[in-house]
């Protein structure tokens, strides 16, 4: 009956059922899936779920689940659990395979290496459609995809790629040089995941083909797990420009400790930078406390911040898309001072007149207001140009965000206030 | 010359080229292009440049293009160009295909019904592998993909999809209804793109059905698109969590008023909420003053806003991505004060420390140490449930982040602050 109901289900669904309820409860279902069916829910479990799964099932129910998942799932697979499921896994691999899985596994983190797959079709250039079509009947079912087929010359160098479309609109005789596309894009082993993730945005790919250096072909790239990659890249630009450490560890499987550990770098080494506001503060404790300045300044120094912060996100998310690159700098730099005197302006003014309906003080009313003004361009200054020279010096633009500008605004702030109020009181 | 050195070049980077030059010599170029590619390049050019090409080819050339345009571009392209140009296409367009393009632009904008397009393979259960082979080679050339087709029944309800993959895998007289795949997964014409998009990521959909209210089929949507639409959805995420109103339009292409309108609004509303700061301060002015109390302040609120903003990044990603929902309140709550009470202690040691050594007074350090731990402690937890309340009552998690956390985190580490100052004083 279970049988029954997980037979209309996809495999996705009937992974996010089994990972919610217990693992012995979830392994007995698991055990009614048929074969490829079973592979494929378990490449959607995630590491915890998979990890549990492989160390209570019998070794012959591991070689059947690791034979038929896709070679990238496999490698992901080893590199995430225990030593001694490791061990287990590469026992039900032949001496090729194990070889290639330690050469896959030498590829560096975040790496095309790290994400491709060996499971292609590979063409050769003389072959006809005809024979192209028998070679994808034959080994298609165990490909990744076969909507996309490589054409290899000799020493398995990439030629070009021909798409299964122009496969099925061509004549069955036609040879595969004259429907080929060449000058394909590739990438290298070693290039960045964030690298690829644009150039598959760019072009609208669905795959992908993966080089070496002397550009033979090593495997290709799928765009569902471009689609991840995007995310996780994402998420890493939210953890940075939140001062947050990066990590891939979900929040809730993520321990206290190790939350702990991710956060507190940033908030000392801003919470010891906070120093100067101190100084500032202490060399004009007389002005504060012969005119009671001090009530403005958390207001004046979270309203900077806050300007700040917007100019910095609006041009790190643009420097991530590509709209802004350094050669942009003085016209965002340009553009930040207009759009900061206009905001510091109609703030100030706004805050100007509430100032002097509430005290009645019209001294401190222009005192705040100006500052206003000068610290919110100041702010969108610093917002709108660090990250664009972050970027130039080659640190990851993300960092020149909200904690970052927000403390640099207060110290600032702090400067021009108590400046603007001994000119104003003098 | 120009004309071959082109014909080697992919379609997204003749677009790049040409969108990079004057409008006027693009278009010598883009007038070389043979007609099919040309309306691709045109397909990857962004508004601006498809409105300005338009308005300067004649209407012969016009209507070339926008007969080669698949059919969401084609809307696409409607929506954003002005209305005479508005009145040229649809003058190149068939009564028949005039209603239909009157139909999509009444989708909402962001729905599916905006994102689909309508050249897809439609087959008939009865038909054999043969027959459904024959379509696509019929009509491959005019759709979106051929990789999957889409199976109604009478009065067009969605019944099934079979994919190329299992066509050519299949024998010839092998009957469509008896390879498709049933129960499939479709979506909406008004369904939200955020959501379509966690359908795609869910199940790894190269592209999804829509149906109507009557699971009539009426389109299909394509993972291309969907990608688009991650990055739509996370740029807006970046603003909103920076307290900016959602644009789409291009930061170097969005006039100085433009930019200063999207980040007002919330800069007043946190500016005025910030008056809470100087009622705080005010009522605590005789302290202040009596013991220099001020000069803490801007390091105290900043720490405790950085790490309320921390666990709000963290908490707002997460409901995103769909790791964390309302029943997962309680956990976070008590993850986070866990935290909070171990980030804040060590935070409070070092500055207690800090100050002892600098200052030389016991007592201030006990309380700005003090204080540190509870305005981390209360950060956390500020931050890591206001987002997950937001979301339960339909709002947008993404406006319980830096912004907003810290406004609150800055009147709570004052009235902390001036509470621990006089019970210890006193
Ligand atoms: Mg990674
Ligand atoms: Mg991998
Ligand atoms: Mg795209
Ligand atoms: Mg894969
Ligand atoms: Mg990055
Ligand atoms: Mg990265
Ligand atoms: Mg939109
Ligand atoms: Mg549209
Ligand atoms: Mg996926
Ligand atoms: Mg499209
Ligand atoms: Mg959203
Ligand atoms: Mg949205
Ligand atoms: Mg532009």
């Amino acid at each position: 009956e279970i049988k029954n109901g997980l037979s209309v289900l996809q495999e996705a669904d009937i992974a996010e059922l089994l990972e919610n309820i217990e693992v012995k409860e979830s392994l007995l279902i698991f055990r009614l899936l048929p074969k490829e069916v079973a592979a494929e829910v378990f490449s959607y479990f995630d590491v915890e779920r998979q990890s549990e799964i492989s160390s209570l099932v019998s070794d012959k129910e591991l070689a059947d689940i690791i034979n038929e998942l896709n070679f990238d799932d496999k490698i992901d697979l080893i590199e995430e659990v225990p030593a001694n499921l490791v061990n287990r896994i590469l026992q039900h691999s032949t001496a090729v395979e194990r070889r290639l899985i330690n050469q896959f596994l030498n590829y560096p983190e975040d790496s095309a290496g790290s994400l491709m797959t060996i499971e292609f079709v590979g063409l050769k250039k003389e072959m006809t459609v005809n024979q192209a079509m028998d070679k994808i009947r034959r080994i298609g079912l165990d490909t990744e995809t076969i909507y996309t087929s490589y054409v290899t010359g000799t020493k398995r160098t990439l030629e070009g790629i021909v798409s299964l479309k122009d496969l099925v609109l061509s004549e069955k005789d036609t040879i595969i040089s004259s429907i080929m596309e060449k000058g394909v894009i590739s990438v290298n082993t070693h290039d960045d995941q964030e690298y690829i993730a644009e150039v598959f945005k760019k072009y609208n790919f669905l795959s992908l083909p993966v080089v070496d250096n002397e550009n033979r072909l090593v495997g290709i790239i799928t765009i569902d797990d471009i689609v991840d990659v995007m995310e996780e890249e994402t998420t890493e630009d939210f953890q940075r420009m939140a001062a947050i450490e990066p990590t891939e560890i979900e929040y809730l499987d993520a321990s206290v400790l190790v939350l702990a550990k991710k956060r507190l770098p940033w908030l000392v080494i801003l919470m010891f930078s906070a120093y100067l506001t101190e100084m500032v503060m202490d060399q004009n404790n007389y002005l504060i406390a012969q005119f009671a300045l001090a009530i403005y300044t958390p207001m004046l120094m979270s309203t900077g911040g806050n300007a700040g912060a917007q100019s910095a996100t609006l041009i790190i998310r643009s420097i991530t898309l590509g709209d802004i690159k350094f050669p942009d700098f003085f016209r965002v730099l340009w553009k930040e001072i207009r759009v900061g005197l206009i905001v510091g302006s109609t703030l100030g003014v706004l805050n100007c007149i509430r100032i002097y309906f509430t005290d009645g003080n019209i001294l401190k009313a222009g005192m705040v207001g100006l500052t206003l003004i000068c610290t919110t361009t100041f702010a969108a200054i610093i917002g709108g140009t660090l990250p664009i020279l972050a970027k130039k010096l080659k640190l990851d633009p993300a960092i020149m965000a909200s904690p970052m500008i927000t403390t640099i605004v207060d110290v600032t702030t702090l400067l021009i206030f108590f400046r603007v109020a001994s000119l104003i009181l003098a």
